[in-house]
């Protein structure tokens, strides 16, 4: 057959995902989700691509990161950006739903320059929880934050991960009483949003230089901007006479106030850091907003929480359009990959849609490749050897001896699957004994059934443990009728699955919970009986 | 706010799935992964788009029903039209594997007309299971089979299913004993598809008068694709002197006999129909095909395996292209969805990508939107009241009394989630009694956590399960030392999980298992106290 023509590869931004790297990504999906349904989410699912008007004038700049359909007659759409508008559009659509708390894993789509190895993808997954309803303040917005700690600690992250956060409302006090020009609020605050990877001079500049603030003006801001802290930093606010006057001011520091208490309501306050510096790209937030950084995430020149919201676009290259090669920037894998989570408050969203019912909204949105970056680089320093079984087989059914036994092997199988055991048997009519091995090894398979001359006369089989140890007395397998096969392989299974838990436990590798793979030291070859 | 000017909708053809929808739908997506898995099948993830050459000439006339992407610059790309095209690439580009059982659950595109009602969409999902790699002959085949029959009965179809099967050699071995011409083999194989909605009278016209088949022929052929068995019709066809000297005929006797064997030892013989009538629309299938009806998917004229597989086009009304408004062709629901699982042997389709490398490979395909639509069908038929819940809320922590107890009911919130429990409460500093009881019912949360002024004050709460008859000693909850709450609640939990599953086998609705609702009577408040 002749070499095919075209290209072999997937689209630009785009991979397949396969293998290990397929398991460790379910294993965060899990996670995610049971998190979501403790907090009684439910899910929804909208289409891959919305009517194009639906998108338009909801991500500023950035729109020209959206992907097109062609036009084939009939409407015209587009892939969806991020699940937040689609969820916006679903519940104007939807009057009858008032409140929701809807979680979506889904992936969106966006027309930026690839980075692989920092996990900025054009193809990429979110894993949004939104709270959309009427309720007395702040209250979904602490139950928010608590919900991004259970997904980290779920995660095995143990603390080593920072919530930044901040108020738009407060933010905006402070570009008012400074003496922002209204007009300049919104291009002075993606100013201020850089200060995670420039110094506050170069910030400086760019608000004076580039974008034409008064030096006095963008120093008082510079007094502000750089401030962290919790509680104290909301006393320090409270306590600037002017600051403490300004109407939008009091509204966000009122909210801050009620948050930190609810915070610590929930256990969860040393996770957040009130930073004035995170300002966040989207227009549609009205209330809190926040991103999740952690080690390694966050170094010095990190680009911030780009792909869990809205990246900034790639600035281009000359000659180089965002469809050149593929441009990492860095091979350094140790460069931050930017925020792992991020999301707000937006109050007005739902109404760009209906019209004129309001609908506040809270949520956030966890950026899954990059969460999936981390992980692996932490399982692979933590071990050398693989921690990630490919499947889930728990039985491999074998035949020893030269007749194959296949229709015995297969009623065996069957067996099995009809009491739910996964069960797998080689597709040769007479398989070579360690043809066999070899393939319940690759997978860590952990239990073997063993059919020899012997034990079909007999109606047994015998029950194997895979990877005992030598001088083991079980090491040979043991003998069962095949009337009792299922119950001793449900015993044996039970057992494993409790050890292994308490085993993880004790390595604490949550992540890796039940995917963790047999040790196996390859077998030889037992005789049949 | 003024009203928006776009319309307020999704695409042509899509639609937002929430709520019971969701849910059961999400049931049946975990009922089909877990027989994937029993198998040992691992599942890979492809973008949703693919380079517009890799879908190109793989479809046939269907082809126009493919969606491209708008050229903005760089590569052009169409959306995936199945997951069997996306899957042989990937096995082209991945060398080192030579053989993996893939399962991929994931939405494709197709831009036919749609019809709602049947479950045929734009955009709609496809769970596929395919074996990839060399192997002792119809081994795969035969688990193929063997898993199609596992999912209908993990969904509690309880055999009200038929898998009609063929074998594409046996059909261009009849075709050329009975005289068809080489370049008429394929549009008279697809006239033979059109057997199962019209008599033969008039696939007979459409081969003579359209295709300008010789009448003789297609008598010839008449006397055999109307015959359906198992080992009985492949017993005739072999004692038929003329077929059984023909070479393909040969091979695909010898293919099927094998099958019948294997399917024998995997206990499912009694599910598939050997139907010489089924011809399938690809044309990459090489081996044995199949397809899969059931009551109420396949009456006398059911559109066959369109959407499982390959949709034929819909015939355009004069002025009405694909675009113009939802075209039903029948609101009874009660016409069939076509057939609801679909595939065959493709041991071509990889070295198209590849060049020269071939890797067998034999595979089905679930069509879940129609699953959705006829189980949900049957749902309703079986009872009148709700069997779903939408959220998994374990628990809802009320507050009786005019303080309101937030921060307490936020503590033990956390105190629950930290254990695992899901949980909620009302966004509410102050909330009403009933609006607490109606929060709770509305989602069939089985238990309610009560806060009164004595409970707080002695440090207590009281554990309530939900829908308990008037006179039950434990109507009013009962009262445990808020250290001993979780493990309260983890008890009555597993108890109640345990009683709900014996329940729920007894009414043999395994397809909702565990989401069945709690049929609550509304609660009058009991006095906090």
């Amino acid at each position: 057959m002749a070499k095919p023509k075209f290209e072999l590869k997937t689209p630009k931004g785009t991979k397949d995902w396969g293998g290990q790297d397929m398991v460790i990504r379910d294993k965060i999906f899990s996670t995610i989700t049971e998190v979501f349904k403790r907090h009684g989410g439910v899910t929804i699912d909208t289409p891959v691509f919305e009517l194009r008007d639906i998108l338009a004038g909801k991500y500023g700049e950035d729109s020209k990161l959206i992907y097109d359909l062609a036009d084939q007659g009939g409407e015209i759409c587009s892939l969806r950006y991020d699940l937040t508008v689609p969820f916006a559009r679903f519940l104007a659509m939807n009057k009858d739903i008032q409140n929701i708390k809807r979680y979506h894993i889904a992936k969106v789509y966006r027309r930026d320059q690839p980075a692989m190895t920092k996990g900025r993808m054009r193809e990429f997954y979110q894993c949004d929880f939104d709270v959309a309803g009427t309720y007395d303040p702040m209250l979904p917005d602490a139950e928010i934050i608590r919900i991004i700690c259970e997904v980290f600690e779920g995660l095995g992250w143990n603390k080593t991960y920072t919530i930044k956060l901040n108020h738009r409302k407060i933010l905006d006090g402070i570009f008012q009483v400074c003496g922002v020009p209204e007009d300049k609020i919104r291009t002075i605050s993606s100013a201020v949003d850089k200060l995670d990877k420039l110094p506050w001079a170069d910030v400086r500049k760019e608000m004076t230089e580039e974008k034409g603030l008064d030096g006095e003006v963008a120093d008082r801001i510079g007094e502000w901007v750089v401030l962290k802290g919790q509680n104290d930093l909301l006393e320090r606010l409270r306590s600037d006479e002017k600051l403490s006057a300004n109407e939008f001011m009091k509204q966000g520091m009122t909210d801050l106030g009620l948050l930190f208490e609810y915070l610590e309501a929930f256990n969860v306050l040393d996770r957040v850091s009130f930073d004035l510096s995170l300002a966040r790209g989207l227009d549609y937030y009205t209330g809190i907003i926040y991103e999740v950084v952690t080690e390694g995430s966050a170094p010095s020149a990190t680009p911030s929480a780009e792909q869990a919201e809205a990246p900034k676009p790639a600035k281009k290259k000359k000659g180089k359009g965002p469809d050149a090669e593929d441009d990492d920037r860095s091979n350094d894998p140790t460069v931050g990959v930017g925020s792992v989570a991020a999301g707000g408050r937006y109050d007005n969203l739902v109404g760009m849609f209906s019209g004129k019912t309001q609908i506040p909204c809270v949520g956030i949105s966890f950026g899954v490749d990059r969460i999936f970056s981390i992980t692996k680089a932490r399982m692979a320093a933590a071990t050398s050897t693989s921690l990630v079984r490919n499947n889930e087989v728990d039985v491999y059914v074998m035949a020893f001896g030269g007749k194959g036994f296949l229709k015995e092997r297969m009623a065996i199988c069957a067996q099995l699957w009809e009491a739910g055991i996964k069960a797998e048997f080689l597709y040769k009519i007479k398989p070579k004994v360690p043809a066999q091995f070899k393939a319940a090894e690759v997978n860590g398979v952990p239990f073997a059934i063993f059919l020899g001359d012997d034990e079909v006369a007999a109606g047994k089989v015998k029950v194997k443990e895979m990877g005992l140890q030598e001088g083991h007395p079980e090491k040979e397998g043991i003998l069962v009728d095949l009337k009792d096969m299922v119950a001793e392989v449900k015993v044996r299974l039970e057992r494993k699955k409790q050890l292994d838990q308490v085993t993880s436990q004790a390595e604490g590798l949550k992540v890796v919970d039940g995917i963790k793979a047999e040790e196996t030291t390859p077998e030889t070859p037992a005789p049949a009986s």
